[in-house]
C-alpha cells in the first residue's frame, strides 16, 4: 500500500458515522434526507463539498462489520469478521489470537426437538443467572471456556487454547421442530474443537435440565479473530472510537482504537470526544437511530432521527479538525433493511473540494465534487484533506 | 467471486439491450437520443433512476462479443471470444467444447498468388453451391470437418475431434499479390491440427480448381470455444435470450441461455418473451436498428430507430419485473462505428435509486444516481434490485 510511504503529520480528523444514513423515495420521489428539516447539514453543504461512497461493491448490501471495516480503510472482501467475533466484541469481551468465539442462544428443547430457538426470549436477568451456573464449565481437555451473557436469550462462548478451529457444524438447525445438530468437525483439523464442544454441550445440558424454558442452548457463527493491522500503524493516526452500541465499540477495538465504555447515547459519545480531544488525532463517532428507524420501515421516525442528528452539528463543528459526515451503509425505510446504494458524504473542509449542493441528500451527493468512491478510500481522502499525505514522487 | 455466496430468490429481471444506444452531438450539441421524441423513455426517467456503464475500460471500443459478455457479467478482458467462434455463432452453428472454428474467405489464386482475397465478392448463391461441393471433405484423419456458408465470399469451417489446437498460422496473408501461407503449427501441440488442415486445403484446391473466381480459400481467426461458466450457475438465474441477428443469439447461447430461433424482428422477440415469461427468471432482448443506423452515419435513421424502440416500452413494462434499458456500447452516427463512451442506463425500480433525470440522454445519465459503473457490474446491481442478493457479513 502506497499510503504508508507518504504518511505525515496534520490536522485532527473526525469520522461521523450516521448508521443507515441514506434512503430511497418514500413520499413522491423524496427520500428521508430530503423530507427532513436539516438546517445545519444543509448549511454545511453550501460551504463544503459532497460526494458518495460505496460500502463494498456493486449490489452488495453489507452488514455492520464489513461496512465499518471499509470506513476504517480495510477492504471488507479481504478482512472477513465472523459473527461470533462481532458478538463477543459487542459484549466487551477480550478476544485473543487463536480464540474461537461462538454466538449462542438459549433454547427450549422438548422430546429432543427444539420448540423455541429463543427460549421465549427470557429476561436478561434470567440469562445472567443461567450463564453464572454454566461458568462452572471453565475448562475441558485443557481448553479454557469463557461465558458471557448478552441480552435476553443471547450469550457468547469463547474457547481459548492451542490448535482450535472454527470449522465446526452449527448446532442451531435454523428453525423450530428439528433436533439440534451435533458440533461435528467440518475438516480433520477441527476434531479437537469438536470433541471439546461436545463435552461442553453435554455438561451444559445437565446443568440446564431443570429449567422450564432455557433448558438447552444452540451454537452458530463460530469465528476466529481476523488478523488486522492496527489502525495506528496503517494510517499513522492515534485513534479514538465511541459508540453507544457494543458491536460498534467492538469494531473500533478490533482495529485497535481506544474506546471508552461508558457512552450510553450520542450525547455521551460526543462528551467523550470532547474530554479526550487533545490526546488523539482520529475520532470515530457512531449515530445509531437512523438505521433503527430504517430497519423498522418507519420513514417518519427516520426523518426525526436525522433531524435530531442535525441538531448536534454545531457541537461537532466546534471541535475543530476535518469532519467527515457519512454512513456505513444506507438503510432505506422503503426496503426495511441495509442496502447496497451509494452513501452520501460531506467533508467540512474547503481543501476537500468545491461545494456543489444546496441540500444534503442522495440526489445531490451523487453529483458532488468528492465524486463516487469506495468506502475504503475515505480514510486516505481524509488524510489528504488534513494534510497528512506527502507528495508521491518528485 | 463473493456474489455466489449471496445468491437468493427474487423478482424477474429483463435486460433490454439497445445496440449502439448512445451517441455524440450531431445537430448543434444534441445527440441522437436528445433529438429523438421518446415519450415513454422520458416518462420512465422521471420516475426511475439513470446512470451510465462503461463496456470494457477507458477508451476501449468493444466489438459485440466483449460488449455482450460484459453485460452478461463476464469480464471481457478475462473471457476472450475468438473471431472464428463469433462467425460460427453468427451462422447459427452449434459449437462444442474442443471444436476449432475458422473464419474463411473464398479467394482467387493465379500462378500461386492471391489476386483477389474475396473472390470478387461472389454472390451468396455461388457460395452455397461451392460449400456444398466442399462438404465432400467431411472427415480427415478422424477429425470431423463441418462447412457452413455465410454471405458472399464468407464461410466457416469447424474441426471437431480430439486434441485440436487453434495455434495455427493464418493462411490469409492479409493482402493481394502474395502467396497464401501454409497452416503451419505455431506450437508443437498444434501439429495434428496443422496436418489435418493441410489435407483439407489440398483437397479443397482440387475441388475448386475449375472455378473462375473462387478457386481457393483463405483461413484466419482460428478459435476454440471459451470455457465459460454457465450464466445460470454464475448468477443463480434461469436465463432466456432472444435476438433477431444470429450473432447475438449465439452470444446468449454461449453463456447457456435458452434461445428460441424463430425471432426475425423485435416484435417477435418480445412475443417470445411474453410466451415464455413464466418459465424463466432472466430475459435478454436485443434491439439492433440503432446500431445499424449509427454504423451508417445516418443520425436521422438512428433517431427514427430510437423512436421506434420507444414505442415498445409500454409492452416491455407490462411484463412486470425489474427492467434495465441500456446498450452493449454506443454507436455514434458522428463516428460511424462502435465507441468507447459511457452507455446510458435506466432501471425501472424505485429500489434501484432516486430519479434524477428529465429525459433519457447521455448528458443526464452521467449524473444519475446509478452512478458510473462497468458493464460487468450491471448484473450484480440487477440482482440486488430484484432482491436476489443476501446481506454480506453481519
Amino acid at each position: 500500500m502506497i499510503y504508508k510511504e507518504l504518511l505525515s503529520e496534520g490536522d485532527k480528523i473526525i469520522l461521523v458515522v450516521v448508521d443507515g444514513l441514506g434512503g430511497l423515495p418514500v413520499v413522491g420521489s423524496f427520500t428521508e434526507l430530503e423530507l427532513a428539516n436539516l438546517p445545519n447539514l444543509n448549511s454545511l453543504c453550501k460551504r463544503y463539498p459532497v460526494g458518495v461512497i460505496e460500502p463494498v461493491g456493486a449490489g452488495i448490501t453489507p452488514g455492520s462489520g464489513p461496512a465499518h471495516l471499509a470506513l476504517f480503510g480495510y477492504d471488507p472482501l479481504e478482512y472477513r469478521i465472523g459473527r461470533g467475533i462481532l458478538e463477543a466484541l459487542g459484549l466487551d469481551m477480550d478476544i485473543k489470537e487463536g480464540d474461537i468465539a461462538i454466538r449462542c442462544n438459549f433454547a427450549t428443547l422438548k422430546d429432543g426437538k427444539i420448540v423455541d430457538r429463543r427460549a421465549g426470549r427470557i429476561p436478561t436477568e434470567e440469562n445472567l443467572r443461567l450463564v453464572d451456573m454454566l461458568k462452572d464449565i471453565n475448562e475441558v481437555d485443557g481448553v479454557e471456556i469463557v461465558w458471557k451473557s448478552g441480552k435476553e436469550h443471547r450469550f457468547v462462548l469463547v474457547l481459548r487454547g492451542e490448535g482450535l478451529s472454527d470449522k465446526i457444524m452449527e448446532t442451531d438447525p435454523g428453525k423450530e421442530g428439528l433436533e439440534p445438530h451435533e458440533p461435528e468437525p467440518l475438516e480433520p483439523s477441527a476434531e479437537k474443537t469438536s470433541r471439546v464442544l461436545k463435552k461442553v454441550v453435554e455438561r451444559a445440558r445437565e446443568i440446564l435440565k431443570g429449567e422450564e424454558r432455557a433448558n438447552f442452548f444452540l451454537m452458530r457463527g463460530y469465528a476466529k479473530r481476523p488478523n488486522i493491522e492496527p489502525f495506528s500503524e496503517r494510517w499513522g493516526l492515534k485513534p479514538f472510537g465511541t459508540a453507544s452500541y457494543p458491536m460498534y465499540r467492538g469494531l473500533a477495538k478490533l482495529v485497535g482504537m481506544y474506546v471508552p465504555s461508558d457512552t450510553p447515547d450520542f450525547e455521551s459519545e460526543l462528551k467523550a470526544i470532547e474530554d479526550n480531544y487533545e490526546d488523539f488525532d482520529f475520532f470515530y463517532i457512531h449515530y445509531k437511530d437512523a438505521d433503527k428507524a430504517g430497519e423498522d420501515g418507519d420513514w417518519k421516525k427516520k426523518v426525526e432521527s436525522l433531524e435530531r442528528f442535525d441538531s448536534y452539528i454545531p457541537r461537532i463543528m466546534s471541535l475543530g479538525g476535518v469532519v467527515a459526515i457519512t454512513g456505513d451503509h444506507n438503510t432505506p425505510a422503503l426496503l426495511r433493511s441495509h442496502s447496497w446504494h451509494y452513501v452520501p458524504l460531506l467533508i467540512t473542509s474547503l481543501k476537500a473540494g468545491v461545494p456543489t449542493a444546496w441540500t444534503f441528500c442522495e440526489r445531490e451527493a451523487i453529483r458532488g465534487s468528492l465524486g463516487i468512491r469506495r468506502s475504503v478510500e475515505l480514510i486516505p481522502l481524509l488524510l489528504a484533506v488534513s494534510g497528512r499525505l506527502k507528495r508521491f514522487g518528485a
